[in-house]
């Protein structure tokens, strides 16, 4: 029988039961819902709201229920549990849900799970990160042809381009770390969200919990949701940087023959053997749609919501779940297909001339001639239906030009000089590619340190979580509670 | 072992599987792949691709699996029935795959599944229809307050308000049938996309499932998923509708107090035990955002995919699942709350004249006696200020008009009068919507039978089905194909 | 001085007014209120609640604003119109809103702009059926290769490729014309929502418009929009389509080289003179995300809105007006690009064996022979490595079996005789494509004469309309409202 | 005649170029432009890419094209600018574009508009902020009802609501500067992006403008359009917030009466002359769905894009202006009805108690006299059908329980003592809401002076642009390019 339900007959209507029912998704966050449930014990017996003779059972009980799993029955998972523990703590575990709510404890919970998913996401984009540059070190030299509006453009280098990723990766990382910060934030102890009679020390049950500090005002900690929607927004910005990638990856794989699939990475076909697919390419790009969907869906759910808890919310926890669990597992099966993938740097480097791609360098080298360029970019452009050293003299004569001499239109056609002569800043010659990997490498290394700490820093604090329960309990607990993302 | 991963090198990356592997959703479609099968068996014998003694084990091969539920393992459902059969068939289940792809059986898997699905989606709506037009029928004379901008506006009569629900209901009816006629088609005999060498009398294979025809070409037949997104736009829009009346059994629960909650469609709270929530309206409401997603997911998908099979197209079917599931569940849930919920017309009708709801109808009557609308308006604007007979014939006096004679003003206060007086088609009058109630009660009727016709039709399909499967197996078959969608 | 604000003292904050205004969008149905305008003065006139006296100088003044053009200044269209009409006409033009709200205005005037786009986009759609038509025609006997998952997977035709494009539009049209069934109805006569004391020949005013019928329930007639989201959901699913197309049209632009762009269909580059791009392509897939956008915003705005009128639904409207425009412009881009654009057959046909497309063919061969299906998959898996027919003799001899003779391999090596072979029902064989063009060709007449039939009555409606007029006033008028969408 | 366009025969196609055309959004960034041109004319210089002889006569046309405004014609604003300079320049004109393209042009224009867009809207939250701080001082006191589900919950008070918003505002104003931070970065000097083979000092370049460094790779400065989807999606959070304040508006100036909005903010009918409608704060409402789409449509656009440049990009462009233009003038208008709005403390207050509000402070006051909290949970529960002193006293009694005493009682059925109880940190009493008011007015002063500080450097870089300029030029140029978004 539900603990909450007293005042209304009956139950409820069974298919409104099943439409309205969160257990399904519950059990990604039972875990969280322990270690609260511990904090705010402690936290009570601090205050002196209950005492040592009540959090005993209590917090033996919670320990229990962690260790027996998310429980069978209920309204949703705090209640299961609440259930369980006033079974195994009688009138101790009545006490447990004094100067709380539901409503503070999901808020708690949902940070929690995004706090933890974060942090397990800013690992994988750092191992992405350092995947892309050792292969843009590898392929230092590799040219490979540019591509404007998917027409052959430029050459460029493979390097280079991997380097571009591993740019976008890089802001994707700083996005997750801003969402770090103002997730990691305790809601606990407002209460419904008027907050509650009882005093309590809100930075102590933070601290526990390896939060950074609290939300304060107790209507904004238990009725906003903007933490979840950018937490989800973040999930999709990186699932669009991967998408691109993945669309680079079916492309290459197919007519352009850039790379060669690893077997690992890709599948057959039922009717057709001879089929090597990019299977994990093209789910890697689907799923960057189905979290657009799932970042429309919690918007559209939000808007407009009253104060302060709606059940609306509840809604919008399986699309956090889902899109945190999703990109983190799309990031390390892109770091892994990235990581064998096959570039066939042959392909590339026969192909980086093609389309006559060096048409802007030869216009370039005009300019340096003293052409200026809107007539160098004419020039070329009649040179591009016939791209001869005759027909580039003939055409120059006609404008009343001095021709560019042969070694250097020889140069200009030879696709290694031309990437190597962009010189400039961010450009693809190899000194520019070597420092560029150099800064990133050492961004890396301090970005990497940075997540270390902060991890560290909460498990730090759930140890103190179990050092305070033992303490209490006089004995030794089994922590199982270190960061930790499904 | 995979039976279609011949060519390729060992296993798939662990991670890479989990993220492709579709097995989680497939078993929305396990039902369906099973008679599948049976059709493709019964359609390859009569052409002559298979001889009667290869015929026999598959068919019993099929059944067993069908009754031993969706076999573990394999890279989908298709590929883990097959490998069944050819274990229980041994070289004759390596013929079920003659002539076919995967890519057709998915296509015909998700066809039978938004069929079926939307043939119940079409019962739901007949049956809510049903509900709002018997609840109108019961409050035919209830005046209530009729709002715009959320601000009482003028007098309206509840029943007129529920017809409007109904016929908002009815049109998302007609897009269900809509899109049914363009669903209800068969994709098999297509193969991978370019047809087969193989003869097969596809009109055969789509009557044996209930199809009303073929999609012919071959490559679209496998290639488009327009369908699943105009399921799911269907669902979408029905969510939409119902997302309004959710928000209004909000808003009326609260401080308009137009309704009492049955007590099985409404919750309590975990630390305010006075309160009883509108929880159910609250998810309804929410669904609509999630569907919202769906759309948007699907969209995002499908756009720009090149013809003809792509692996994104997978992620696009656990969207039609769960939005034709959500929505056929909700439509259920509200037609039972609509149906339970506790209509206050007493509170109805003491705010029907709040605002100065007859306002409008005071300048009607002023237009009546000669007033031009505009100039009848800005004397009502006036009166707005001091609704009294006094105040309007000062005013009238004023700007030198005859003043309305006191029987008509105080007619013109009485809101039950007023709603009479609307008389004009599509009114609130008694007349008008007795009459509207008439109609839609016959149209119903005749929509009910053409569904039940068309449901009808599909069920002696399959029927005719296993009729054909016994008598090859020379015994009877249980049949558990009837429309199911769960 | 706004005719409608009379109670509230002064005016609205200028930034509020910016923020709310209708006016930059409401030109597009600044015609098709002045027609509204016509059919509702007719209707008063006709039930006797203006005179002849009245009704004579407001539709003069009506056909003079037409003729200048939308007025400055207003709140919105409508009222900017009836300010001018009052001007011109004195105290008769303070009567033409008795018995009209502004609510029932924009419903009537949004579904007449979405019934006119939808015959527009009707059109389109027809136009571009008969390029696909007329093209696979053209190429009947071109082999292409087909590919799944972007890599080549068994020969195909051009023609049976265009046909799958044909079909996909097809039911586009065929949602279009479904959605105008709901849209052609009006909603006039039903005011604020409440309907009005004042009795109107509804089913006349919508005759006058060319409305099929009415919206009866005077709140469903102004309180909805779902008309409103289906036209756009139809646009966006039109898009969709299309997008698939521009992206193989990019995709074969490059380096499949499948097709030549039309000079009128591409753009070059400011600083490569070489290039030639498929912009016009590549915008067409934007659009498809941008009206997906469309689509979402509208479903996001109108969740939840209680009835019946809410200001929210203004912010829907140039989404409407946005979806069609586009729609209608990118499927006569699309159409004329279509026609143009230069098939690479010769390329084509040279790719179209490429990566062993034949496999499946040789395989279904196999079966032919008596291999199971299974075992000629994983046979001519491992041919695939080595696709020679002394190799394929070496494994079928390890297998066992009687080798194939090296007449039938040879056949199933030539891409030709492969297509040709797949004669059954949707297949590539010249019979099937013969036999899908015909029927094709005819349907597209039928459906061209229903459009057709369907403007035609509108049209002359319109004319009927101007007619009532022109007895009314005693001479000519010229009409200038055909079917007319901007 | 374009001036890229040379290589391609004729025309565009008319209707596509319709279709494809930027320049009716270009003129949101026709004035970046010109800075854009001055900066790259300058870098040129330095670098010795071109003379004095050529830069000043450039220089003077750039000014000129500024002062005349956009230019008619041209595929783009880009082009249209360089191609008026040409006219004005002669050669030397044809020499700007030299180590440019348009890609590095239109991303550097981008990132303006954006970091512009952001920074007003940063100072629009600040002022929000203020408001809302304000206004909560004001109203430091007044109780008022606390609602979950919509539902009478618990007693709060209208200041602590206040800051709850303040604090859901901060977040947004957090999430805008750290946007700018990743966007206040210049891509120029990337050319199409593969770099240039003539040498920038390109944080010269980004200093001129305002920038605070560089985007480095040049294919990522090109080809990435994060930094847009980003400044989409902040805008698109803020919007959500706004919407949420804004239902609240339109529920209290409803039924709720828990304001009266003043006349500048509201809008009356043209049919219902005595209404008052919240137009404004509708349109709020709906501008979050709008927003919401335009977040959709720009990453369905970006999904999959291959790199670098795609002309699909062009489509998110007005995206970005509209939703950054919208969200500003949201901001404003909100701030100013909020600021405005007339607070019925009176009604608030009467209201407070409703719906037996006060039970969890029974419930917690139990729980301190040493009742269990689910025992007291189920006590209050029962006490709620009757919450007289009386029926407590005997439910305790029943449940074997020392009655509370009555003065405690009381005490609990006052809503003011009740809020004043609440003292916990982030609570309501009077002591913790003075706390929070102090700790965010000085967090304001110091973001205010932060973003005083952005806007400080940014009109200093732009005035050191154009004494650049001047010196050159050799006489005073009138500086328009202060920090301005339109």
């Amino acid at each position: 029988m539900s603990v909450v339900r007293s005042r209304l007959k009956g139950e409820m209507d069974r298919l409104a039961l099943t439409l309205t029912s969160s257990l399904e998704h519950d059990r990604n966050i039972f875990f969280y819902d322990i270690l609260v449930d511990l904090a705010h014990v402690l936290t009570l017996l601090k205050a002196g709201h209950i005492s040592s003779e009540d959090a005993i059972p209590i917090l033996k009980a919670i320990l229990e229920v962690r260790d027996e799993g998310m429980p069978e029955g209920g309204e949703d998972v705090h209640e299961a549990i609440e259930a369980r523990i006033i079974e195994k703590a009688g009138s101790a575990g009545m006490k447990m849900h004094t100067a709380r709510s539901r409503n503070d404890e999901i808020a708690t919970c949902l940070r929690l799970f995004a706090r933890d998913s974060l942090l397990h996401l800013a690992y994988s984009l750092l191992n992405l990160r350092e995947v892309l540059l050792n292969r843009a070190e590898e392929y230092i030299d590799a040219v490979m042809p540019g591509f404007t509006h998917l027409q052959y453009a430029q050459p460029t280098k493979l390097s280079h381009h991997l380097i571009a990723y591993h740019d976008m990766i890089t802001r994707d990382f700083q996005r997750c770390m801003d969402a770090f910060k103002r997730i990691n934030l305790c809601p606990l102890g407002s209460a419904a969200f008027a907050s509650t009679p009882f005093q309590l020390d809100r930075h102590y049950t933070a601290k526990l919990l390896g939060f950074d500090g609290i939300v304060e005002n107790s209507e904004d900690a238990t009725a906003s949701r903007d933490f979840l929607i950018e937490s989800i927004f973040v999930s999709t910005s990186v699932m669009l940087t991967l998408s691109r990638i993945a669309e680079e990856i079916i492309l290459w794989a197919s007519e352009f023959g850039f790379v060669e699939l690893p077997d690992e990475y890709a599948s057959s076909s039922s009717i057709m053997p001879q089929k090597k697919n990019p299977d994990v390419a093209e789910i890697v790009r689907a799923k960057a749609g189905k979290l657009t969907g799932n970042l429309m869906a919690a918007m559209a759910i939000y808007k407009a919501m009253p104060l302060s808890y709606n059940r609306d919310f509840q809604e919008m926890n399986p699309l956090l779940y889902d899109s945190l669990q999703c990109v983190n597992l799309s990031c390390d099966v892109m770091a892994g297909m990235l990581e064998k993938v096959k570039f066939r740097t042959d392909v590339m480097e026969e192909k980086a001339g093609r389309g006559f791609s060096v048409a802007t360098h030869i216009a370039d080298e005009l300019v340096k001639l003293g052409v200026p360029f809107r007539k160098a970019h004419r020039i070329v452009g009649r040179l591009s239906l016939n791209p001869s050293y005759e027909n580039l003299k003939k055409i120059m004569e006609e404008e009343g030009l001095e021709p560019m001499d042969e070694e250097n239109f020889k140069r200009c056609m030879d696709v290694k000089e031309v990437v190597e002569a962009r010189k400039n800043i961010g450009g693809t010659s190899k000194e520019e590619i070597r420092q560029m990997l150099e800064d990133r490498l050492s961004a890396l290394e301090k970005d990497a340190d940075m997540v270390a700490g902060l991890a560290e820093r909460i498990s730090r604090a759930l140890e103190e979580l179990y050092r305070e329960v033992e303490m209490i309990l006089g004995g030794t607990v089994e922590k199982s509670g270190k960061v930790k993302s499904e």
